[in-house]
Parts: C-alpha cells; sequence; structure tokens
C-alpha cells in the first residue's frame, strides 16, 4: 500500500467539492504520479445539514475549524472557506502547529499576505496558493519559479472572468451593461451579488498577489488603483471598435524606475490585434514580460469548480513532496529590490475620451484649447456619425499624460457650456516598450 | 556572504553564452530570491581559441568534458552543448557522481531519454529539462507539475519558431516557400541548414519530449508520423484562407481509449477563429487540454539566446534547492497508464485534398465516386478561379477518415487520366472535443 498524506478540507462550497471530486476521479493517476495517496480526512462546513452536490462520506464533515488543528495525523489544511474570518485564524493556527497550508482565497491574501507569510517565514512551513490568482492557469508557479531569473517588466491580465464575459458579450451583441450582466447571471457566470467582480476588487486582489510576488514586497490594498466596468457604454465599445480598439477590465503592473511599480485595475482600451484582444468570455489570460524571456502569455479558465481544483490539487502535490523534503521557499520571498507604488496622480497613460457636445462648431477647438494648455497632446479625433438626444460625441485619443493631467483637463471640459455631461476617460495601453 | 552553488556550464554556444550573461546581469535578484549564489566554475568548449561575442574569465574555460566530472565542488552541471554525443556520455557521468544535470537538448532526451531517465532514478538524481521545449515558455513545469492531477486529453503546439516565421510570411506575403525560408535565413530566424527545422523533426523531438512526459513512457521515435513544410505551396495557403483557415505546423499529442496515445507532427489547417491562429512569427504556444482545467494555452519565444536561457536559469534554481531537499521526482515518473502509440495508418482525421484537374466536366464526379467508394465524407468542395499552366485546382474538404483509407484515395485519385499531379494532402484540425 502506498504511504498516505492526510488532508484536512475547510469548506465544501464549489472549489473545495470539486477538489474532493477530482481527487476521487484522478486517484490512480495521482498515486503513480506522486509515489502517495491524497486522502482527505476530515471536511469542514458551516452548516453539516445542507444538501450537497458532491458526496463525501458523512463521518468527514465536521463544523469545527478547529478538528483540523487538533489532528495530528492532519498535515496539509486546505483553505477553501472564502472570507477573511475565520480563514485567517484557520491559517495562522495551522502554521504554527507546522501544517503546511493550501489557500484559494484572494481577498485574504490580498488583505493579510503579509502577515500569513511572515508568519509561514517564521514556522518555516510553506503556503501554497495557485488557486488565488487566474484559477486553473498556473501563473504563480510561472512567476515564481519558471521566471526566476528574471525582473519582471509588466504583466498584462485579464484576470475576471465575469467582467470578460460582459465585455465580450457587450461587444459581440451590441449589448447595454445591464442586459449582459443579466445574461452572465442567467448563465452562472455572474454572482447574484455581482459588486466585487464587476468593481473590479477581485482582479485587483489577484493583481495584488501577483505583483507582490513578482516585486518581493506587499502592495497595501490602499495603493491600488481600482476603476470597475459598470460605466462602460456599448457606445463606448462601438466607437473603440471604429478606432480599432477592444474594450477590457485590465490589470496593469509595471515596474518602474528607482523600485517604482505600479499597479491599477480599469476598463482598457487594447489594440485588437493584440492577443489579449481575442481573450473572450470568461476566459482570463495574463500576458508577462520579463527582461530576459522577452512576451509570454498564459491563457485558461480562471474560474470554476474543475478548473480551480487543479490548482489546488497541484500545490497539494507539491505540498506532499514538501513535507518530507524542506523547502527554503515559503511561497513568497520578501526582497528590497523595489518597494514603492507610484500613486494613480502620476502614472502616465494614453487615454479615450468621450464627450457629449451641442453640435455647432468650435466646441472641438475648445475642448483642443483646454488640452493644449494642459500640455496634454491629442494623437486623433473622431467625431461618430450618431445622435444623443441634446447632444452629439466627440471622441479623441490622447497620447501620454498623466492622470493628474486629465482630472484637471475633466474638470476644466466639464465646465464648458457646449459639453453636456462630465467627459467619459478610459485609459488605453498599446503594450509599447 | 551568500552560500554558492558552483556549476559546469558544457557549452559556450548561443544559449550557454546567454546562460553566463543572464546569470550575470541578474545576479542580485537571484540572490534575492533564492538566498544563494550560482556560480560558473568551468565551461567546457571545443575549441578555446575562437572569439566569442559573451566575455567570460580565461580562466573558467576548458576543452575537457571530464573536467565537469572530476571536480567534487561542481554540484549542478548544464549540458547545452547539444549533439548525441559526449553529450550523453557528459550527462550519465554527471548523474553517476550525483551531479544534479540540466539539459536543453531535445533531440537528446528524445532518442536517450529512457536511458538518461533511468539512470536519474537509479542514482537518485534530478535532471531538468524546461529548456528542451518550447524555450521561455514554461510547458514542462506546466505538464508536469502544475496539471499534475490532470489526465492530458490532448496537446496542440506551434514548436517550431522557424516553420512557423516562413508559414506566417507565406500567409501574410502570399511568398513562395522558397523565399520565406530565404528571408528567414537573412533575419537569422533559420539557420544555414535549416533540415532539422522544416523538415519537421526538430518540432517532433519537443512532441516526443512532451508527449512522455504527459503520458509516463517513453515515446519511440520511429512511432511519431513526421511531415515538414517544404511542400506547402501559396496556394494551399491561399486556398486554406479561402475556406477559414491558416496552415501551422502542429504537434498534435492526443490520448485515445485503451492507453493508446497518438503523436504525430504535420502542416494543419486550423480554423483562423483558433486562438493558436494567431500565433505568428517565431512564436510558440502550446494548447494543453486536461480533464479538470479544461482549455489552456502557453504562449512566447520557443527559441533565442535570452528565452531558452530564462528557461535553464530557472531550472538551475530548481537544482540549487534540490541540493539541499531530496526529491522523489527525478525529471520523469514512468507510470503505466498508457502505453501504445496509434499508427499513423489507424489515425483519424479532416483532410485538405487540392488536386490539379484538367478543366472539364464530369472529373469531380470521378474524384467524389473514388472517395465514395471508399466509403470516405466530403464536407465542401472549392474550384478556386486559378489557373496552373495545364489544370486547374479542386479543393475537397474530408471528413473523419483513417491515414490509410486516404492513401488508397489518392493512390485511385492519382491515377486518373484527368488528374495531372498526385494530390496534396493536408490534415485538418478543428479541436471538437
Amino acid at each position: 500500500m502506498q504511504q498516505q498524506v492526510h488532508i484536512g478540507l475547510a469548506g465544501f462550497g464549489n472549489v473545495g467539492a470539486g477538489v474532493f471530486k477530482n481527487l476521487a476521479n484522478n486517484r490512480v493517476l495521482l498515486m503513480e504520479r506522486l509515489g502517495l495517496e491524497l486522502v482527505v480526512k476530515k471536511i469542514v462546513v458551516r452548516d453539516l445539514k445542507k444538501k450537497r452536490d458532491v458526496a463525501a462520506p458523512d463521518n468527514l464533515f465536521t463544523s469545527r475549524w478547529e478538528d483540523l488543528i487538533d489532528d495530528p495525523n492532519i498535515k496539509i489544511v486546505v483553505e477553501l472557506m472564502g472570507g477573511l474570518e475565520p480563514a485567517l485564524q484557520l491559517i495562522l493556527r495551522a502554521i504554527e502547529r507546522g501544517k503546511i497550508v493550501v489557500t484559494g482565497n484572494k481577498a485574504l491574501l490580498a488583505e493579510h499576505g503579509q502577515e500569513i507569510f511572515d508568519a509561514a517565514q517564521k514556522y518555516k512551513v510553506p503556503v501554497f496558493f495557485e488557486a488565488a490568482a487566474a484559477g486553473g492557469v498556473p501563473i504563480i508557479k510561472a512567476v515564481r519559479e519558471a521566471f526566476v531569473g528574471n525582473h519582471i517588466l509588466s504583466m498584462h491580465g485579464i484576470i475576471n472572468g465575469t467582467c470578460n464575459y460582459i465585455l465580450t458579450r457587450m461587444t459581440e451583441s451590441c449589448m447595454s451593461f445591464e442586459d449582459a450582466l443579466r445574461e452572465a447571471q442567467e448563465a452562472g457566470f455572474a454572482e447574484a451579488d455581482p459588486t466585487l467582480d464587476i468593481n473590479g476588487w477581485d482582479a485587483a486582489h489577484k493583481a495584488i498577489i501577483l505583483a507582490s510576488l513578482a516585486y518581493g514586497f506587499w502592495v497595501g490594498t490602499e495603493k491600488v488603483y481600482v476603476e470597475g466596468i459598470e460605466k462602460v457604454t456599448a457606445a463606448d465599445i462601438r466607437f473603440a471598435k471604429q478606432l480599432g480598439y477592444r474594450i477590457k477590465l485590465l490589470a496593469i503592473i509595471k515596474a518602474g524606475p528607482r523600485s517604482e511599480i505600479e499597479v491599477r485595475v480599469h476598463p482598457t482600451l487594447i489594440p485588437q490585434s493584440h492577443v489579449l484582444a481575442s481573450v473572450n468570455g470568461v476566459f482570463n489570460a495574463i500576458a508577462v514580460n520579463g527582461d530576459v524571456v522577452g512576451e509570454t502569455l498564459f491563457y485558461g479558465r480562471g474560474a470554476g469548480q474543475d478548473p480551480t481544483s487543479s490548482a489546488v490539487i497541484s500545490d497539494l502535490a507539491e505540498a506532499a513532496v514538501a513535507l518530507e523534503s524542506p523547502r527554503h521557499n515559503y511561497g513568497f520571498t520578501p526582497h528590497g529590490l523595489y518597494g514603492t507604488c507610484r500613486p494613480i496622480e502620476q502614472i502616465v497613460s494614453q487615454y479615450y475620451l468621450r464627450a457629449s457636445v451641442v453640435d455647432k462648431p468650435g466646441v472641438l477647438a475648445q475642448v483642443a484649447g483646454i488640452l493644449g494648455e494642459l500640455n496634454i497632446g491629442i494623437s486623433s479625433v473622431i467625431q461618430p456619425e450618431e445622435h444623443e438626444p441634446d447632444a452629439v460625441p466627440l471622441v479623441l485619443m490622447i497620447h501620454d499624460a498623466t492622470n493628474a493631467q486629465m482630472r484637471d483637463a475633466v474638470d476644466r471640459i466639464s465646465k464648458l457650456e457646449s459639453v453636456k455631461r462630465p467627459p467619459r476617460l478610459i485609459r488605453v495601453e498599446t503594450f509599447a516598450a
């Protein structure tokens, strides 16, 4: 009989049940590949009486997470409960007891990563978290291991499947945001309360994890600029298309000069020829540019029961091996080569600016005048042949400018009498070196 | 001072010099991330007097590979010499002495993988080979580690940058194969002797490594069907485009029923909407479909000094850690879940068939008649409005048929009086489940 490694599973929702199911389905394959058997010995759930889609023996279930900590035979704790508490307590207590931790909890890592990895370092216990960013796409492993010899110059990620589905449907079928969201909910690609997805924060949590890993310090949530997709209109998508762009919710992570990095998540126009523009539906993709490896891209399903369990199981396999072979890397290695985040005011970008203006001569000159005074260059102007009830659209593509410059510009343009509503600003990423 | 790990480097060509250069360039970053320093202590070259683009201290160089074996301080041997001998001897002798091996030698692994990993198993010495497939794209790590919990259902790879560059140029600029090859050579993307690239064998070596890793047994070179791109014409690319396809040199690896797999490399029509159709120029990409993770894709530069050294350095980092932590996985784990390769005669595919026929009525009926008798279904027919000197093209898209069926069909069609030359057959991959 092969050696068994005992696992405690906290959480039996969509992903937890998927891990249990797939460990069972591919049991023989995993034993052949690992030379040992991964066995779930306890499962923590909130409600012992709840009906479950995936069957597991009754005697595995408990409603006390402390049972995982107190069982000396459980060597690996898998935290898939979600939420901050008691997930944080469970993880910290498991580390103190020398139990290896596997988690997919992105919000928790983004908020408490420093605390968790300080404990991991102190107790020399690794914490694995491949499932915390982009589901089945092994981007954590890529950044941490495959590109260990690279300064990461930039990462550009489509890392929220719900937003990408909504934007894809808006692009393909000229739907409104509201209709596309409703469709996503009906198709099971958006939750009943989709707030954290559409306001950009789910993507921001993942971006924080990726940036922290790449740059060796924990990026505070307050340092990240986050804008959701709620205000993207069908018209913006249409005009962007005319200009040769697609609109995606993009996480942008870049190394700047002087050990400064930038981390931001916002709707972004990207050239339709760029490979990220072809990443549609619920799929995720992350383009990573390393100073040695050059451009790379990783693509796959970023959520869902099976893709996410694939990531958890790969962490479990590593954890099982780590039980016998001490590791030097506990999941995150802090270092001092980087250390600050550039504030959004100073971040330079290109922009798409759409204003609703009265349809008479001289308006463009007024708008262009304001931009000129603020030293902001215009790269192109289109006036789509469309009419709003009281105005016509005016779309300008803007050269590199800081966020502060653009905020001033938008303030001043909004005050023009010939401008009907505050102009809409969407950043543009052209992936130039 | 940080702990040093001493490395012996065999080969100081393009990749070997790149590894040396990039270890130096990113020395501080690597020390921060690894907590140790990777130091090249000896470099084996054939000709000590040769001028080199990358500078290294004279006293590191030796022309005897045995010097790496005999130096007890050298713990890791990096084999980047290429060729079968003395690379094989060096690797086997290093393993016997307990030195961890890193290699990028795809031909050697494809031919002698079994022998090398039997030795690795026997002496419990890991062998790393991320650089042996798709350069900077961490596909070995993905298949071995990230997808450890998956049965790999299929892999589809564009894994030869030279061929992809040539086919891309033929597609974009309607060039002939010969002109595109010449351009590739002038641009440094094809070697003076490009045989191994364009005949498909470089891709086949990588496919053998990937298939062996995914399915747990070493696939013999004689089991793999390999067809190069030499016979792809500008007309085929044009007609494929009209039908909504691109032509790529594709490595196709699939699990079949009854522990049987198929491994083949050949020019392939793929739907232009598939993401692999957008992989252009020298870039590589591998689509991996796992039973748990679903569809994924990995993209990046598959060759070149820097991308390949990124892969070697990531292996070096793992090797350095493995020196202190014993491993259970020595790079390749054989298992008995799969074991045979389906012969090409039995492999079912769709096909593009182009015949040069005399321009008169009844020819299509003759061709269709032969296919009908052989029970081969036609899904569509086009007669492009083009003329060859003595004939007109007739293009048929063929439903699923075995290679044996199609060989019979081509034989019989070739013998028709109204068919001027043996028809051209190119396989079609639609990525249906």
